[in-house]
C-alpha cells in the first residue's frame, strides 16, 4: 500500500526456461501478464537464442528483465540442490549475471535484479553460507543488483547485510504456515490447484497483506512482487485472470525500482 | 615497423583453458610474457573460478582481456566443425564475450577484442557465412571490439565490412605456403618443432615482416600479433625465449590499442 | 510383398527425446502405433530415466528398440553436422548403444538395431568416413545389430560390407526426386503436409512400393520400414491414422527380423 | 589372510579421469601396478574414447575393470553432493555401467564391479536412501555385481541387504578415528602425506588387517582391496612402492573374485 492508498504490485514469472529444441514455457502470453521477467541464463535452462528473444520482447514490452540464476544442472533442472563450494558458487552467478547482461543491453534494457531458481532457491532461504556465496557473485557482478526472493530468508538477509536491495515475494498458489512460511511441498494442500483460490488469494495479499495459513490462522504477507507460475498447462491462463483481478481491485501493477 | 623504426608486436596466448579439476596452461607462467590473453569462455573450456582468476591476473600485470569464443563443444574442445545455423552461432558468441566480460570488469579491466578458437578459427578463415555470424554476435555485444585472426581471412573480411578493427596474427612455429597461407596440419613440415628455428622466425616476423615459406621462398608477413602456444610440454619455455629474442632484438612489446 | 503376396511393413518413430523437465514426443500414444521405437541414447536427447521408462512401455507392448545414435550436442538436439574424428565418432556411437542396451536387457528385451540421428544419418548419406566410424562402432558394441537407414546411403554400403544387416526406410511425409533422393528440405514442397497425402503415399508405398516423385515421374521405393515423425503437434494422431491405413489395405505390420 | 597364513590385497584405483582434451591420471603407470581399475564413464570423467582405452589396456594386462559410478557432474568432477531424487540416481548409476560394459565386453573382459566416485561415494556412506538408490541402479544392470566401497558404510549395508557381493576397501594415506572411521578431510593430519608412512601403513594393514589412529590407539582394518590415488604428481610412484613394499612382506596381489 503506497502513500496514497494504492497497492502496489510486481508480477514476475520465470520465461525463457527451454533449452535447443525444447520450450517450456509460454514466454509471448506470460510477456503479457507480468512485469518482471526472470530469465534462465544457460544453467537450468537457457540457450542464447532464447535469452535474447526474450530481452528483446521483454524490452519492447518494458517488462523488467532479472537474471534467474541456478546451480549447473540441464539434467535436472536445477532442482537438485548440490553442495558447490562458496567461490565456485558465487562465480557460476557472476558467469550467469554477465552472460543474461549483454542480452539485456543490447535489446536496450539491463539486467534489473537477480532471483535464484529452483533448488538454489530453496537452499538459500536456510543455507546461510550459499546465500553468502550468491550475494558474492551479484556484487562482483556490480550494479548494486536487488535479489527478489523469500521475505526472512538467509538470502535476504546476506543481501541486506551486503548493501545490495531486497526485495520480498509472495505466492498465491502456496500455502503458507501459521508463522507466515511456505508449506512444503510435499504436505497434503501444499499447492493451491483451485484457480479461484488462486485469483482470490492474490487480490487479498495485494490488497490486505494477508492470507489465511493451511491451518487456519491469518498471516501477515508483505510482498513486493507476487511470483505467477508458467510451466503448467493453464499456467498462462491463470496468470491473465489474476492479473485482471487485480487491475479490477485497483491494484497498481508495476515493476520494483 | 613504426614511424621511429622500432618494430612493435604483441604476445597473444590462449589461457584458461582448464574446466573444473582439468587443467591445460601454465596460466600462470604465460601471463609474464604475453600481452594479450585469449581467455576461453566455457563453450570448449574455461570454468567461471578459472575465468575469474585468469581476469585477475591478467588485468593485475597490464596483460589485454581477449574473448577466446568458441563452439559448444568441451568433450571436442572446440576442435571440431560444427554446421551451427548462424543466427544461434552469433547468439552464442554474444553470451561467451557477456560472460568473460563480467569477470574482465569485476577486475577492473574488461573484453578488449575477440579470437575465435580451434575449429571455429579455421572454419571462419574460409566459411563467409559462418564468419559473419561471428561478427554479427561480436556487434551484437557492443563495444565495437577488434578482432584478431588470419590476415585475409573471411572474418576479417566480415569484420572489416561491419567497422570492426581488425588485428593480423602471425604463427612462429607453423609453416607458411609460398602464397604466405598457413600449411595445413597434415602435411609434413607444418609445425615447426625445433625452439631455436621457431626463435629466430619470431624474431624475423617481428623485424622484417617475413618468413621464408616451406617451399623456400620468401614470404611477406604482416602481423601486429604473434601467437604463442601454451598447451604443450615446455611451451612456457619456448614463450619465454621467443620474449627474451625479440626484447634483445629491439622489438617492443605492445598490446594492440 | 512376401511369398504371399502380403505386403510386409515395419513402422519406426523416434521416441524417448525428451530431457529431464523436457518433453518432445508422445512415447505412450507412439508406442501404440510403431512396431520398431529408435530411443534417444542420451547424445542429443534422452535422460536415463526416459530411457528406461520407454524400454519397459516398448517392451510390454512388444516394439523393437532400437538405439537412435547421435553427435553429443544437446544444445542442437544432434541437428548440427560435426566434423568428429572416425575414431572419437565409433566410440561415441558405441557408448551409445552400450547405455542404452542395459535399459532394454533390464526391460526383457534388447537392442535390436540401430538408425543415426538427425545430422548424423544426413551425414552419413554420403560421408563415407562417417559411415565407416558409425559402423565400426556398431561392430564394437556387439551382436551384429542391423542399420536402419536411407536405401543406398553410404551407410548402408559401409553396414553392408561390414556383413551388418541393412534395412531400408522410406519417408510419406518428404518429397523424391526423380531419382529417388529425398528432396532436401529447404526446397518447396519437400515436406507433405496434407494428412490425407500421407495417408495415402504410405499405403501405396507398403502395396506398390512406389511413390510419385516431385517432379511427378514414378518412382520405385523399395523399403521394409517406413518412418514416422513423432515431434510435430498432431503427429501422433496422424500416424494412427497411417496405420490404421495400412492394416486396412492388408499390409502385415512387423518389425523386422 | 587366507587360510593358509598368507595375506591376500587387491589394488585399486580411479582410472580414466580425463574428458576429452584434458588428462588427469597417469594410466598406463597405474595400470602396470593395481589389480583392479576404477574406470570413470562419462559422469564426472571419462570420454568413451578413453572409456575404451582404458578397457582395452585392462583387458591385455588381466586388471579387473570396475564402473566408478558418479553424479552427472562433469563442471565440479563429481565432488559436489547433489540431492537426486532416488529413481533418477539410480537410473544415473545403470546408464554408466551399461556405457561402461559396452567397452569392457568389446575387449574381452567385462564389468566386474562398481565403486562410487567422489561426493556420491561419501554421500552414501550416511545417506541410507541414496545408497539404496545406488543398489537398485547396480541390481538393474544385472550380473549381481560386487560393490566396492568403505565397511560399515549405508551402501554395503544395503548392497548386502539385496544380496550383492560387498568388498570392503581401505586408505593407507587416510587417517583412521579409534571408532575406525575416516577422519575427515578437512581436520588437520586427515592426509598422510609422507610416502614412507604410507608405504608401512599400506604393508601393516596387509599384514596386521591394522592401523594407528590419528589420536594413538591401535585399530582393526579388515579389507580385501587397498585404494591408491592416481590424480596427483608423484601418485604413480608412490603406487609403485606400496606395491614392491606388500610384494617384498609376501602380501599376494590379486583382485577380488
Amino acid at each position: 500500500m503506497n502513500a496514497h492508498g494504492t497497492a502496489v504490485l510486481d508480477l514476475n514469472a520465470d520465461l525463457g526456461e527451454g533449452f535447443g529444441r525444447w520450450r517450456l514455457t509460454d514466454d509471448d502470453a506470460l510477456l503479457s501478464v507480468v512485469t518482471s521477467a526472470n530469465v534462465a541464463c544457460g544453467f537450468h535452462a537457457g540457450d542464447p537464442s532464447t535469452m535474447r528473444r526474450v530481452c528483446e520482447r521483454a524490452a519492447e514490452r518494458g517488462v523488467r528483465i532479472g537474471a534467474q540464476v541456478s546451480y549447473r544442472d540441464l539434467a535436472g533442472f536445477g532442482r537438485r540442490a548440490m553442495d558447490v563450494p562458496p567461490d565456485e558458487l558465487a562465480d557460476e552467478i557472476t558467469y550467469q549475471i554477465g552472460a543474461l547482461r549483454v542480452f539485456a543491453r543490447a535489446a536496450g534494457a539491463d539486467v534489473a535484479y537477480v532471483k535464484p531458481h529452483g533448488a538454489l532457491y530453496n537452499r538459500t532461504v536456510t543455507d546461510a553460507e550459499q546465500a553468502a556465496a550468491v550475494v558474492a557473485g551479484v556484487l562482483r557482478a556490480g550494479g548494486a543488483l536487488p535479489v527478489l526472493g523469500l521475505p526472512g530468508s538467509r538470502l535476504h538477509e546476506a543481501a541486506a547485510r551486503a548493501g545490495l536491495p531486497v526485495v520480498g515475494e509472495a505466492f498465491a498458489d502456496r500455502a503458507y504456515t501459521a508463522a507466515g512460511a511456505l508449506v512444503p511441498r510435499r504436505t497434503p494442500g501444499a499447492v493451491v490447484l483451485d484457480p479461484d483460490a488462486v485469483v482470490a488469494r492474490s487480490v487479498r495479499m495485494a490488497r490486505e497483506a494477508a492470507v489465511t495459513a493451511l491451518t487456519g490462522e491469518e498471516v501477515a504477507v508483505q510482498a513486493r512482487s507476487l511470483c505467477l507460475h508458467g510451466d503448467t498447462p493453464g499456467a498462462a491462463d491463470l496468470a491473465r485472470r489474476v492479473r485482471a483481478a487485480l487491475e479490477a481491485a485497483g491494484v497498481r501493477l508495476e515493476a520494483f525500482a
